[in-house]
């Protein structure tokens, strides 16, 4: 009956009914003049949640790493150097995959747990005189860390420099769920998936591109194909994909930008907020850490939790699995055994996000934390009490 | 985002992703020898459900008040006596549906709360020397209420003076969820539903047939056509329905009998009492009060649950559906207003409960009932957690 | 793989996926505000396939069988005298059904391949001068032989001698697919169901009930509790159901009635007449014979189709099925073996039409019927395509 | 309505009804236990289907074009002479995909319409004495001219002078419809998708890797890094995958599975080759022709066929779906304007063909065509009647 239970992991998410429906559609002809119908005006809604109006919005049938990969192949060329932040798990593999595409890559070491350092982005970017960088990389939402970050402040680090480097940043555990805002922050890529909150299946690759980013194809000679950025947004002009575009997934993003405009991307965002405040009060009676280092870190979507000293957070998400079939994010790298991870993002509400916290107390109390049954819940229950206004009117 | 959260009624149920998936077939020929083949095997594995071999099982596309009907008309006649105890909403519409259909029903009225009086039948029946009542009837799961009464005792005082009436059991919200035993019991007609222990969508009312309640229908002259059993059995023995059969809930009540036979029956009804449990756990944390007066009388699939003087019921469920999004029954009947039912039958785990007890408790709250926020949550873990054993193997 | 073909029985009907997906749907409190505003709506759109303003339209969880129960027992008393012309199987049960109810019933018997006669029933009626008769029974399309019936003809017969009996037409196999206009013809009980033109699962009985119909209940003394309209209305009145909807088949068919709408029911009325005269066409073709005698009653929802001389038709039927994958409806009664059926009502295509006529060619040309392959074929071809104006903007 | 019929493209295919249910499953965790044991016997009975017990078979979230990437980027370094013949559309992007990474790409231009040549295949082999060429690309099935080609007898030209160079195959629209041998036909790298013979939806490229080109990834230096292999196979030997995994294309995978070898793999493709022979026959029929110059290059899978001279196929491609609904392949390429294609993959019957086969003759017939109505599909009726027996037991 486990299958019943949400999961709590930070992404893929639960999926909502009428996105499960809207997916469940038989073939149709992608040459057919009706995929144009549904894929431009959905091309075109993305910007939105983008918050885009001059640069384009780019998908792959991928998932959020192959968005990493387009973002790069299409726009650097090999030797290129790459200033990026590492403070997490998913800024460690970006830099991974940087490497493996012979690129240059700077590393700005940053403990886990602190979100990008724009004061020493800005230093090294004042010292590159030759503007030998060609790209500054962030991590919006370190979804292993749990930690937002200031992509405003990276920015003015650029900008207070006039550093012409594009500005890349991942957005795939943010996007629709919390506040991004590619024209205002200067985004040049801006990489998300489908699975997070858009709350749809994985196989979706979402890549924000502004104008700049895209005249960089024309000289980046990094090798690609199946992730030409030209090839896609030629094919696309005409309605269709450079090869067989993902029908069912496309249907499904169709609806979910449907679902968050009729809530409204403010209220999609004051709703994690919310969803996350509770777990974060949870978090604060057991007496526990989130590895986030201060409030402003937090993020909306994840919550990375440090167990204490002595317990193994992956006994703990094991644990959970297996006795009260309920699936928590696991410590990754060097937070293995350390720290166990709540996702909150996506379509979640305060009574299933109860329900998680519940379980959670469940299990550690099996593994004798010292933590009192019932004091995350009736935290979280009573932040959430106090602050329904907000959600309430959004039943889908 | 609401309809992700479970609902708490007593059915229907949250029915699961493999039923749901099961029931989502296209139409196929019911007059082809693939239907034979799908209608016989489930029509004999329901047997086992009822724990009959010598009875017949019977569904009509209907819901559960259908089956009363189908069983009423069946085997009676016009005029003919019927006893019957009242304690609930649903054994009094049963016994207005006798009376409509022109029976002459003997009632015991008892208290709400209170379950099937054994020892006032065997005094009515020990009274009708003549053996005027033809018919006992007896309300196994009374869902209003939350009491669950002992068929085996009445059958009992039905044997002690050896009254020749059938014995007719309402068994709509136990069977498949609490243990039901048709032959042993001496049970001659037990109706009950799709939507409820069989998780599926209401629209097939089931009813088992003893061989002596089969032969009634030879004598029986309540007007009935829809709901003939001989016309039932006739087709089915030739692998049909007398009209349009009800494919897709077949399919899935196919499917829900793999289901319950894989995790097996005993396994089901100690699901339910665990869960049950739970809740019962919580209610006492609250100082609160369930309908069932004593425990022998608690139903393992809806418990009611009086709220204190000078609150009202139906505030607090309209608030938790309002504000939290959370369905639970409301007070029915006599109990209007003054108790609100959780329904824990079908497919529900103990994650999904504690966010039911999670969600009650904020409305409580918030309607400033005295009970501490988390109180009920923490019991019901502190239960959960030690007994999980029977249970956890079972994930679908 | 033949799960893949269409269904060519007349009803239940091919569903189509925009259907299946608005089914596919959790539980919900059929208690709670969103219920309501889902269910109103919807009896509100039903009277306007109905074609009636002072009507009401009520809905059981049953199939049509049980409409026509509804029907007779909420409006009529044991004894009371009906007036029904048999021309099919379908008028046959009903009037077994009326039988049943201790009815007296009146029957006209007319060669199957006939419609209702108007003048019988005028005679009829006219030497009823004690009025007598308090109901007159109409099958508008009788899917045994695939006849449709002059209603306003019947009225019409009625009206001529001013007789107050009320009008009962069976449109299960035409609402929806054929016009049906319950006001102008004074139609008092019209009974349909969800399979058939609604494209629905089974289990939706639907009645439309003229405000003299309505009246009638308060006097009529057949037994009923089950499909009791007076129930139902008031609970209706409330928002819900005196038992457990079948929510799912309730978002079905809001669902459907948005798709007629969209396509407008003048349309959809015009699609079935088109691919029913294909099917004509090819019938032509073959050199082969409909049962319905005379074009005006050839119904446009299913074509009843008799062999030659010497051939079986349910070996035919078999065939088809065993061989090819596709079901056709057999001969029922009389018609057993003489006649075969070919469904072609609720969501079909020109196209799918096509495969059904081309399939059953196959199998007549394996059982050596004197038809040449491909003729059947050409000729719907022949009409399809200079005829495709009306419908093919439809697409959904 | 016209979303009931089928298509008509060489994929994605018509989607049975078992694997839209098999997809549709909500959110579990990919690093849960339950998702290894998903994983694992999916992966090694994908091997099955491509016939090697000594390869191993690696799946990407991708289309097939990301197959081809993956195939060629982790075994090559740039500036690797390839040796491919180019015969269709299919060829000729693999061709570019090859270029756009850098290599040296030596091709052997066909007409289209002509299979891979082996002979020339053996002279440029022959030639290069010194091993410069290191891989040696062929396509198995080109879907733009319907040509199945001969692959054992790439390998014996490759063997006839122990040529070393690496067997790359683009399967992407044969494998799993017809017969493929990796094992026995010495293939390296095979490259297919989810949305051709498996019946899924789009979103997994599957690369069977022999041995020989898993060591090749060794030393191979074209950037890789969301397509690479080694990842992979190190995260699927854990049971998992490097990034987030397509969960429902893999539980559609793992349906889609136990859906061909309940058939039987020689089963699966005897179908299509009956249903192959029925679309020529009735091109015969039209006295119209295929694409595909000789009887053993005819594609079981698609036909592409020319329209007379004078014709436009694209006119006819449109009309088709502008007036009935239905999708064609359009020819592509240099045969754009002169050839439409008839998918006939995958979930298709008889019965569905004969439909397919019905609407290209009532468009070409509008469009004054010189063909009979009728006649191509009495041809493919008489041909599928006399050659029913080895498929009709598989009903799904």
């Amino acid at each position: 009956m486990s299958c019943q239970n949400p999961v709590f992991i930070p992404g893929p998410t639960n999926i909502p009914d009428r996105l499960r429906r809207a997916m469940n559609v038989q073939t149709t002809d992608h040459r057919a003049p009706d995929f144009v119908e549904l894929l431009i005006p959905m091309l075109d809604d993305l910007k939105k949640v983008f918050k885009t109006k001059s640069g384009s919005v780019i998908t792959f049938p991928a998932s959020g790493t192959g968005g990493w990969e387009a973002a790069i192949t299409n726009t650097l060329s090999p030797g290129d150097k790459v200033l990026v932040a590492r403070y997490g798990m998913f800024s460690h593999r970006w830099i991974d995959l940087c490497q493996r595409h012979n690129l240059d890559v700077d590393i700005i070491d940053c403990d886990w747990g602190e979100g990008a350092p724009a004061d020493l982005y800005a230093d090294r970017l004042a010292a590159d005189k030759n503007h030998e960088i060609k790209a500054v990389l962030v991590t919006h939402n370190e979804t292993a860390t749990g930690v937002v970050s200031d992509i405003a402040a990276v920015r003015g680090a650029m900008d207070a420099v006039q550093h012409p480097a594009l500005l890349y940043v991942d957005c795939v555990s943010s996007l629709a769920s919390m506040d991004f805002r590619m024209d205002e922050w200067g985004v040049d890529l801006a990489v998300s998936g489908s699975q997070k909150g858009f709350m749809l299946i994985t196989g979706m690759a979402i890549v924000g591109v502004s104008e700049k980013a895209m005249k960089a194809c024309e000289t980046a000679t990094c090798p690609r194909c199946f992730f030409d950025f030209r090839d896609m947004i030629k094919a696309n002009s005409n309605g269709g994909y450079p090869y067989t575009p993902p029908l069912q997934i496309i249907h499904g993003m169709r609806e979910s930008l449907h679902m968050l405009f009729e809530e409204g991307l403010d209220n999609v965002f004051l709703r994690h907020t919310r969803i996350a405040e509770g777990v974060r009060r949870a978090v604060g009676a057991w007496n526990m850490h989130l590895c986030a280092r201060a409030p402003e870190l937090y993020s909306d979507t994840v919550s990375a939790i440090y167990v204490p000293d002595g317990f193994d957070s992956d006994v703990l998400t094991n644990h959970a699995f297996d006795n009260y079939g309920v699936s928590f994010g696991v410590g990754l790298g060097q937070m293995a055994g350390k720290a166990f991870r709540i996702g909150h993002l996506g379509s979640l509400t305060d009574v299933m996000s109860l329900s998680g916290i519940a379980t959670i107390e469940m299990a550690m109390k099996d593994l004798n934390y010292p933590i009192e049954l019932g004091s995350g819940v009736s935290a979280a229950q009573e932040y959430y009490r106090h602050s329904t206004d907000m959600s309430k009117q959004h039943a889908a």
